[in-house]
């Protein structure tokens, strides 16, 4: 990892109890990280059995690694699942996610994922931006259902302020890296989740569908201790 | 103006013609402008028996100039209106005003007069919010008769796609300086209008009432010769 | 509200289902209100004998209303309820209430008061700043019980992470407008929850204790269908 | 989409109607999106012989797509037409395009073909930059017959102003990205257009041809029923 | 200064051959000291002999100083001149001073005093706006007799540009504060200037009156010998 | 501080042990806490007999306070010292305090006050700004005497590269809240401050002397075990 | 240009009298137009015999004109010169050149360039960085028999300043895109221009050696009668 | 570097006195650097027989150079060494270095390998990242014994405050560019350092290992004469 000449040191200390402790495993941030660190904790974590979750894995850092581990890859999201997704449950009741348009699927996808992987099955409701409120309003009442709506949207983000006002769940607002001039990579998107005029809407980083994922699984494990035994 | 060393010169040069070519008078923004300056300029207006639109006159400037002018001032939107306004016409059936909650109607009202200035009643529809979608659902169809649509909104600004994904007529978008950490007085309001989802939205700078009135105006007297030769 | 030659409208649509809709009440942001608007909004609520939440009302605008309505206000967080907050209930064992020093009082009472009208009291571990982590670490098993954690910070708001480190529950973190330079009213805390290298934070805007508390009632009440019946 | 252990969906509503609720056209922004998810979209309309307007296809997703499809394609302003575009009409005597040189011409052509594609062939005045005013000064009196002009600068964005002070029509500003350091990929000419000096001038996101051509559209549209029929 | 406790120190060392090395005087910004630090610096001056020139030094800590010192204030550019200015020269045919609006005039007299605190007799060219191009052209051709045009602009600053594509003189814009919205006290007009499309444009910082007339003698100074030697 | 319905709660946990513990006293930054607030914390420290500093304590916020405390204040650094000064030592041949002009001292007392309440009396080098080389020159040799210098600058900020390119002392550099337009309130020089060409320069928020002052008593301490002992 | 079905237009307007005009000829800035553009403009300006100056015209660029046009072309800068440069003069004694570091060569090139395209031979003063003071002070004494001084500096752009505070000649300074972190591509070098201390500092864009070569033409010509008439 | 019609010039003034001035020796930055550059540096430093440190050294820019020099490379940091390493001396006692996570490895070993260069063996503690406290806990009291503590952290930068409250050494901060949305390449985390609440932080650019570790040699040298004297 450098010259020779200056002593090696260990570069990794998992933090295991992570699941058990806050309800959220440890899971990998693979944007930055180089092949060889990737392949590093890739094999610590092999070599104890665990399954891990990592996000932002470039399809040229996958092919970098080539065939030493079995892991799930799923192009559109980037993510990758050491030792595959549990086996499917039933459909949520607690969690749905909800997008504006097709380009919002890569990060629709971050977060089933990370769902699934945590053990819960969350249906999607695509395509349902404002510039056609009809689309939103044919599903409203189906959507009123759910306790946790997991909203991603791009460009302006209206998605988020219309939902919250017409359903009593949580939105949990991801904003979308969609959009160019001044929605910069998602902020116009994030600066509508946090200045909304609907009450009751929280918001995550620019792109972060497991971060949304995360909370909404705490949320259900809150209420469902069933679920929350799964993490560890 | 200054010490009496320096020579003095003349300060102003009114653009009288503008009316007649570009379909809006000269009106003066008063921000930072002193007393003395403001008394300058109605003074030579009234010299020539001109009306004169102002817009951003405080209460102390206003209080400042003490009577000597005869102004129809409103407190609200800060405008005040030199020689009065036009006698009330027919309510039009081109443009409409539109805002979200109480907090943007300083901003209506600035449109409005400067539309009434102008020689147009635009009617007003208030509080209309995406916070509580049925208000705008309430009113879609008839919003949907006007050619253009004035709409002010403040926060998160999603009221402009909502409309713009409803009606024909054109949206221009009026962010409104309301809200506060990420809103920054408008700002998200802004990048929601330019980055909307939904086609046909134009928009004008934060606060800027006068400017959607213009530009509104702009608008109809392109089809309505006998409005347009009412500016001069 | 304006001059006289120009017709009035309504200025007003209440949206009195909200509560009923979506579980938090409508309530009234009263930063660039008039005191005027402020009274007449007052006048509709008691005239239909509604309760009714008052957000950034100063002390002055407080002043301006006079005697005319029953305010139960707190300067602190500059908050006013029309009808006096619901009658005490148990402590919550769902939602506290934790800030990292003194001058996050005031975002912490906003949340306080909204969760009370809304009928929860939420208990307050309050000055657990990160800068002496004993604090912290001497209440983190008993925050380790609570399902949602409101957690206000200012400066660089490392506390979010810190406690979502620590426990299982979801924390909502309300960067409190407390800095100077870099952490230009609140935006260095408000980055810091985004990008939290701790899973499960999400965030509300700057200062925004209602929005947060909004949220946390959300969760609750999903979950508690008596609770929820409480709003209407 | 996805690896296969977790539930398809269907990640598409099309908006069908929208051409004759708003007048304009549900038209597809393909930047960001993959060859697989845009090929969908084009086989989904195809399918039910629509025509359809793609904008930002870069031509490396054009040749991703292979032949499959009977597309109108212009590399210059990376817009398709699934359909081919209508025939020619009369060049428009209601719009005009402006522009201020030679970079911003993929700006002018996303916006006329836009206007072409909903049945509008409006004329282009090109490289009319106020570093020679000459140029602005010897078309002036033509530009003075449009009833809108779509005006696309980059850089400082000065001929905005310049325009709107010499004509009567409406100007819709067209920031180009064009620039480096302070315009950051246009953004200075984003602020030009909205702290213009000359009234009358609303503006669209940094290079949104196509959205400044659908509100001029808008503009024609409500008082020409007979181009407003063309949308369905 | 301080409490008693800690030693005093000299807080002044005072630059007085700036004059004579650099061709500017040392010259004071008040805002932000206080009156007795603005009264030291005064009576360290006048102990000498020596005539200062005072910017930003507000009407109130004027008052503050109480009539101790013989300053020749100017309200309008909150500037003194300790000693008075030197006799009235001819005017200057080298420098002219150009500005777009009334509210510009402050900082057009903050350079005009610099100027002729050094010597020179500079006329002014007020309210050239390009909302109304005509008052630009009719002195088009005065101001091209210039060799440095130091030219004020707030709001989106198209003076600049729209000048120095007509004149063969060194253009030195000076943003004016002045505006609202996206152009933040002056820096629409900064990035105009800076990004402009026609060449030969310089700029210094908003507002910044002082530093312009500063340049523009600078560049005077160095082909006329005789007017160099008045600084010292 | 609150509606009497709600049950009070301890507000403050302070930190006694944190300058045995870091080497540095916890201190209180009043800007935005009431008056009560600061009372409240006074008492309690009073009520132990402990040393406490305040930084940002206006004039108003002490009148405010009564004379119930008390206090050696500064109102030029707006620090307050309850229980007062330690004795004087010998000046510092450690630390030294250099800024740039008048405008810089109330930075430097603050960060000169806070290192005397840890028993450190640093000299100040005034006035050295780099608009004129020959004053930094003429005690840049003195300078390289000191190991840690704190280096107090606003406007450009280029002192801090000035001073490390000739002292082989660790620069701290603060950036002064001093300038307009550009340098917004300090960041110019702040950003001058971390972008240096000069190796070895660190930096603190934007007027943060106590912040410099307590990392420069950091260094001292960890070489002189006496002076470290001076802090419990 | 565009697809077939919609007629041609003229995308040129050359200015060809700006160098009459103005005293600096139109010059072409290549980023962002493609090849097929440049090669139009190329040869309408060969056709007519003219000389032309193109920045920002990259190696790629460059190899796809194929050896159609005779162009003296720089990599360093990437400018090529059709026609090339007129024959050597005299080195200047009005203009020098002079930058902090290596990396500012680009820029230097851009300027020594465009002053070699007008007929000027100006000098230059390389690698005088303020992190070794000592380099800039070996030549001080001679930068100071020149009238305009360029100056080129990335990072925190403190050598401006030291510069403005030794000479007498106008500084204008060019901040270079050298930089990270914070400098964001030049931002914290333009901020230090704009911002100095010392007055009788100008600024041009980040990166914009053209126009601080155009400007300083025009302050030579304005005194050099004879040079002026080379332009054209 | 240029056309041949313009006259060399000598673009290098190396600074070989910077090591014994200040303690810290030129380096050089070499991202934006032509390889031809980087060539005529390194042989300029290698006929004088002198080490030279690279930072920003691209492995393609490495191989670009070719064989020519002896350097030791490190892919991780992108830093080379001309003439290679001194021996290994001792763990250093005074300086650790401690990073949040694996992507903190690259800033990590640029500080390290800085810090190597100029004598001195600094102990690296990996992974000690915030969202598991237990980590930093375990190695807490370790690093309490160190007088600097280099402490990089990307995202919220968390970690700066939790070190600086736990120990009594002084906290050099180095944000990393880790992240994404509104961390935005390391901005986050640097104002969290900026901002922090616990006293006595310090903080270098974005990413500067290099800087950060020069800072904490001139501590380490201001104390230790014997390490002082190694550089030159």
């Amino acid at each position: 990892m450098t010259s020779e000449r200056l002593p090696p040191y260990n570069p990794l200390r998992f933090d295991w109890e992570r699941g058990a402790r806050t309800g959220v495993h440890e899971c990998v941030f693979c944007d930055g990280k180089s092949a060889e660190q990737i392949r590093h904790i890739l094999a610590t974590a092999q070599a104890r059995g665990a399954q891990l979750l990592l996000t932002r894995l470039s399809a040229e850092a996958l092919e970098a690694l080539g065939g030493e581990f079995e892991l799930d890859y799923c192009a559109l999201s980037r993510t990758a699942i050491l030792g595959g997704l549990p086996a499917a449950g039933e459909p949520s009741e607690d969690i749905a996610l909800v997008c504006a348009g097709t380009s919002d699927l890569p990060v629709i996808e971050e977060a089933r994922r990370t769902l699934a992987f945590h053990g819960i099955d969350a249906p999607v409701y695509a395509d349902v931006g404002v510039a056609g409120l009809w689309r939103l309003m044919s599903v409203a009442e189906e959507l009123s259902r759910f306790r946790v709506l997991i909203v991603v949207a791009g460009m302006e983000g209206a998605l988020f302020s219309a939902i919250a006002g017409l359903v009593p769940g949580l939105v949990i607002a991801v904003p979308a890296p969609v959009g160019y001039g001044v929605s910069e990579r998602g902020s116009a998107a994030l600066n509508s989740a946090l200045a909304s005029c609907a009450p009751g809407i929280v918001t995550v980083n620019i792109g972060n569908g497991f971060g949304a994922a995360a909370a909404a699984r705490k949320v259900v494990a809150a209420y469902h201790p069933e679920i929350s035994h799964r993490v560890d």
